[in-house]
């Protein structure tokens, strides 16, 4: 793909125009601006020549392959103008016409008649209703966007047109340079995924930022972002968060998942770093493409005033970096090069009359010292200063080996001296905090890449078992999946489920509690009643014969009364599982990206509190601790208030064979286990109660 | 003060130089060139002329009185300085000059000896360690940042002075006029309470915004704040936040009390608009002077490209506001103007190639809508966009009636559209997201704005009862009121506290036990013993005489044991408390900002989950309702899972009762109802525990 889309010999215009305004006429125009070296050949029954290049009725008419063709002919004649660029051996057609799936059915349908059309010819199709591509390398401007940006490292991919505009606008105004601009449009063919493995081989590009609305595939973008973010950082402004939770699931774990929270929890899988706001993608772009990774969070601060360090050391600990604690020889140094007022800590104020020299005394000193993994420089434009200056002296400082984000404050005076800092590849903000928010994309990145390799463990498990237990469910097109078969389900996959059995008559129910001994749970079992304790399906603690007669006579008495069209499979009896923690552990399967794993602490702690975490499967154990850490309630597992310590890797264990489960049994859609009971470590974690749901048969269009 | 400092007829530079890059000659030279209307005044021993003006070498030379004496010699002739100003009738000096508090102690005696002598002769002393002050509406300069800003309607307070040259900086390139600029230095005589209450009454000041790292008097601040913001807004920017949490408070309550958390807590009272970062400060000023204030919080998006709309609307959810929804009419309106592929939803988008009466059309109808409190405009720069006329067609499509944000995306290319923005006082915003913000912050300070009137009730109490107790701890010289005390002080004040009585030997332990009637609890008295339960001094829920018997003997023998030295002042045996909902209320005394309560669930939601809110004493019955509807556990007071609703006004009124017993009594610096047991409603709370910390009579300097 990328040959024939980013480096084409020869581009074909269909669509060209004569008339300025036109998009047809703003292609051609840039096309030529921009430098491109290869063929140019427009395309446009009424006219001869175009802008002084000769012009073609169709492309048939002109006898040359051509690699790439640009179609910006009306929606109508969008498909003959495809056919066209296929029959001339493009390898590569961007559709930049409008009015497609975006628009109506009708549109879809060409849409995909399009697609088809390129698919079986083997030609790759960018857009529709796209802006076009743009590939500074190759002085490539095939879009109608009229700024060709400076060549540079940072590659954008935008599903919104009108953003790249924006983008380019930016980047020149400060000084970006880009390596490729792609606007993915319609994503009829080609989509984000395949552009992020086009750009993890292209060696023009050291930072991918992407503006995405919505993902093609969530299974392979996390693959294929997880493999790119290994070779290169991607910064990703995901919109739409707030729509999300509009999914009326019924489930408890359900309720608790946004799809929001699945692009969270996805990105952090693979890496990818995660913009907030628009000023953020260009912010963090700019400090990964121009700075080296720092190893660790401990933060340098060098200032000519006082109040903007302050507020730069408020950011790095609300961001929860550190501010260094410098060396004594640092200090020593620095009170060797700077005024007697100056302040040696951290910040390093070099005062307010700082000269270039100053700030490279200190910025030499920040370097040498191994406490400090990062620098932040500041500077306010004070009667002594020089911004350009000192952006030079800071430049000739810089050793490449930390990171340096500079942010100069103010307007007119400064903006030569953040000109000057570009210009250098330091990357510049207008305020302590954005430069220290860029720093942390810059660290938590870095983190991510040296972690340690995911081994997902697999257990031993009875998977034929399971397998047994939900085809039985699917030739009976049942997908609620109660108590009893779900506790088989889950000690086939090695869960410690507390002993009991079916009963279906008070003897037999007497008879089983005395086998497996005081005292005993008794539950309803029904495929008509999921919420088993609202209708006095449950009693616990029973801790005699006599009580289980009792129990089970008015049980079944009662709901028998309130629910008569109900099926009754019996009462299930089991051993009470003994005292500890109640967590939840569980499962929902997300439309996008997967299995995503649930955990929090039972009871109030999800309900009312909403303090749960999410992972995607399949979980590494680390990945599973880091899980229970995430909980704000994580002081309760580790035992406060002379509590015990519970097993961690018990609940750890537990995350991860759900994980295995759910990623052996596709069907399986929504796993909950509420409470599992956590004691003591080295104890066996309990699944006092569970409940799943499977994949209707036919797919559900709700 | 003002008339001397803003407006003076006359200005005297004692220390103006010939050399340029010396203060004493910018301050001239500014001042000169400002176009200052009055009389200038130069102070040199070494010169009779500077820049074109007779120089005297003493301000005592010159025959006339000066208004207004700026001081920047040499810090060991800065007290001769300020007494030749006296001399020479100044009603308010300026001290440039550093090397004052801000470097020793002698600097800081130097400082007071200043300040005194300004005070008894009733000058007004700004400074020392200034960059000085700016009133455009007179021209003046008196400060040596060289940028006299155009005249405006924000006023700046800054503690920092670099922080000043930033933002007149900043504030020239974004074409941002000033009212008063002033840097408050050391704050030695005039400080940021006395600025903000002369800035109240400043015609030209409509918002006021503010750096500052401390603040002089908590108390007057939040009095003077208050008063300040009924007015007009006030936005600071309060650096440190990081620093708090040093405070080693051995209390439970004060161990969660950070510095930061009373900041916010006065800010918040005080009407103050809290900015985090530096460009909030002026994104959030832009926009409160220069757009009226919303009635609600309901948001129009208008918008030429989908990606940005997705994202403001984010902005907007994500700050709690909300997305209007917009009237069947406005859709109507908007279908008649705007092509058929236009949405007229929210956002509204009035497409790519949208000219400037598209946007006119949009914004007439989002004004026109009741359903719409505000409006946000964003623009990318496409093809067909016009930045500077979709500007102009804005602005005259404004009727004032409701704010209007704009965020014109890019950069070059939209900046001559921005700059048309601010010309016709649209505040312009880089980014959706930075508009959001600073609307979000217009919601806020107009949702104080319109508060009820806050309403104080003053409790019928026992106030006589209080005094004795505590003027008996102050004879004694102790601190720490105990359980039984402090039990006896909040029934003074009207809470429910359990029938008891101290008893000192076994037969009595049993009679109390009986006429108060059983469960009964009882807990060792001593001054000595604080934290009770860990030595095995209480003893819960005895429901016999014989339980008794055996508790009093075993808690005396094994407390006699363990602390032979523990002065036991006998046992108190109360009646158990019904079972309910256990809270904690309870108060610490900013060192700042005087009384902070606090609220929160007992237990572990306090003590893991941290899940407190606090606000400063007095408070209303309103407020009080806020902090408890402030926690993440608030649904727990509500009723979840099948639990009864508590009494939330029997919670305020403790909250209540306790904020009037701190403000009657200072010497209260720490007080803690752990557990408050809150039952369902029209049930009476019972204080189950109580602690309270009185001031040491010597002022504890730790």
């Amino acid at each position: 793909m990328s040959n024939s889309l980013f480096a084409p010999r020869s581009v074909a215009i269909i669509g060209a125009s004569q008339s300025p305004g036109k998009v047809g006429h703003a292609l051609l125009h840039n096309l030529i601006k921009g430098g491109f070296q290869g063929q140019i050949v427009p395309v446009n029954p009424k006219a001869d020549e175009l802008l002084g290049l000769p012009c073609y009725r169709t492309l048939l008419d002109y006898d040359n392959p051509v690699d790439l063709s640009v179609i910006a002919v009306p929606t109508r004649f969008v498909k003959d103008a495809v056919q066209q660029s296929i029959d001339a051996k493009a390898k590569g057609i961007i559709v930049i016409t409008a009015g497609f799936k975006e628009v109506d059915q009708a549109g879809a349908e060409l849409e995909a008649e399009i697609t088809d059309l390129c698919r079986s010819r083997g030609v790759r199709l960018m857009g529709p209703n796209c802006l076009g591509l743009i590939n500074t390398e190759h002085q490539l401007n095939a879009s109608f966007a009229t700024q060709l940006p400076a060549p540079g490292a940072v590659s954008v991919i935008s599903q919104s047109g009108a953003l790249c505009t924006a983008i380019l606008d930016w980047a020149e105004s400060r000084h970006l340079g880009l390596a490729k601009l792609i606007s993915v449009g319609n994503k009829a063919d080609l989509n984000e995924i395949d552009f992020l493995k086009a750009l993890a081989d292209d060696d023009q590009t050291k930072v991918i930022i992407g503006y995405l609305e919505s993902i093609s595939s969530g299974d392979r973008f996390i693959k294929v972002a997880e493999s790119v973010a290994r070779k290169k950082p991607v910064v990703i402004l995901k919109a739409g968060a707030s729509k999300a939770g509009g999914k009326a699931a019924s489930s408890h774990t359900g309720s608790l998942v946004g799809t929001d929270l699945a692009y969270g929890a996805a990105f952090v899988r693979a890496g990818v770093i995660r913009a907030v706001a628009f000023e953020g993608l260009l912010d963090y772009a700019k400090a990964l493409a121009m700075q080296p990774l720092p190893r660790g969070d401990r933060v340098a601060i060098i200032t000519n005033a006082g109040g903007p360090g302050i507020m730069a050391a408020d950011a790095v600990e609300l961001s929860g970096m550190h501010v260094a604690v410098l060396e004594r020889a640092t200090a020593r140094a620095l009170k060797a090069k700077l005024p007697a007022a100056a302040s040696v800590g951290n910040p390093i104020d070099v005062l307010g009359d700082a000269d270039p020299e100053r700030y490279a005394a200190a910025l030499n000193a920040a370097q040498e010292d191994d406490s400090v993994d990062a620098i932040v420089v500041l500077l306010t434009p004070q009667a002594m200063t020089n911004p350009t200056e000192t952006a030079h002296a800071i430049a000739k400082t810089l050793r490449g080996e930390k990171p340096v984000l500079a942010a100069f404050m103010g307007g007119k005076e400064v903006l030569p001296g953040r000109d000057e800092l570009v210009t250098y590849g330091l990357p510049d903000y207008p305020s302590p905090e954005r430069a220290v928010a860029a720093l942390k994309a810059m660290v938590d990145y870095s983190t991510w890449k040296r972690r340690p390799p995911r081994v997902v463990t697999r257990f031993p498990v009875n998977r034929r078992r399971v397998e047994r237990i939900l085809s039985r469910y699917d030739r009976l097109g049942q997908t609620q999946v109660g108590e009893v078969d779900a506790k088989e389900i889950l000690r086939a996959y090695d869960f410690h489920v507390p002993a009991g059995r079916l009963v279906k008559d008070v003897d037999r129910a007497v008879e089983v509690a005395q086998q497996i001994g005081f005292p005993v749970a008794m539950k309803i079992v029904s495929p008509d009643i999921i919420h088993k304790s609202d209708m006095g399906g449950v009693k616990l603690n029973l801790a005699t014969i006599g009580e289980v007669a009792d129990a089970f006579d008015l049980m079944t008495l009662r709901i028998g009364r309130q629910l008569p069209q109900a099926r009754i499979h019996g009462v299930y009896l089991e051993k009470m599982a003994s005292r500890g923690v109640e967590v939840i552990i569980g499962m929902t399967r997300d439309l996008q990206f997967g299995p995503m794993l649930m955990f929090g602490l039972g009871g109030i702690f999800v309900e009312v509190m909403k303090d749960v975490t999410f992972h995607l499967a399949p979980i590494t154990a680390d990945e599973a601790l880091q899980m229970l850490r995430a909980t704000k309630s994580y002081a309760m597992l580790e035992g406060v208030r002379g509590r015990e310590k519970v097993d961690l890797s018990a609940i750890a264990g537990g995350l991860q064979r759900i994980s295995q489960l759910v990623s052996d049994f596709e069907q399986i859609t929504e796993l909950d286990i509420n409470p599992f009971i956590v004691g003591a470590e080295h104890t066996e974690p309990v699944v006092a109660d569970a409940r799943i749901t499977l994949s209707a048969r036919e797919p559900n269009h709700d």
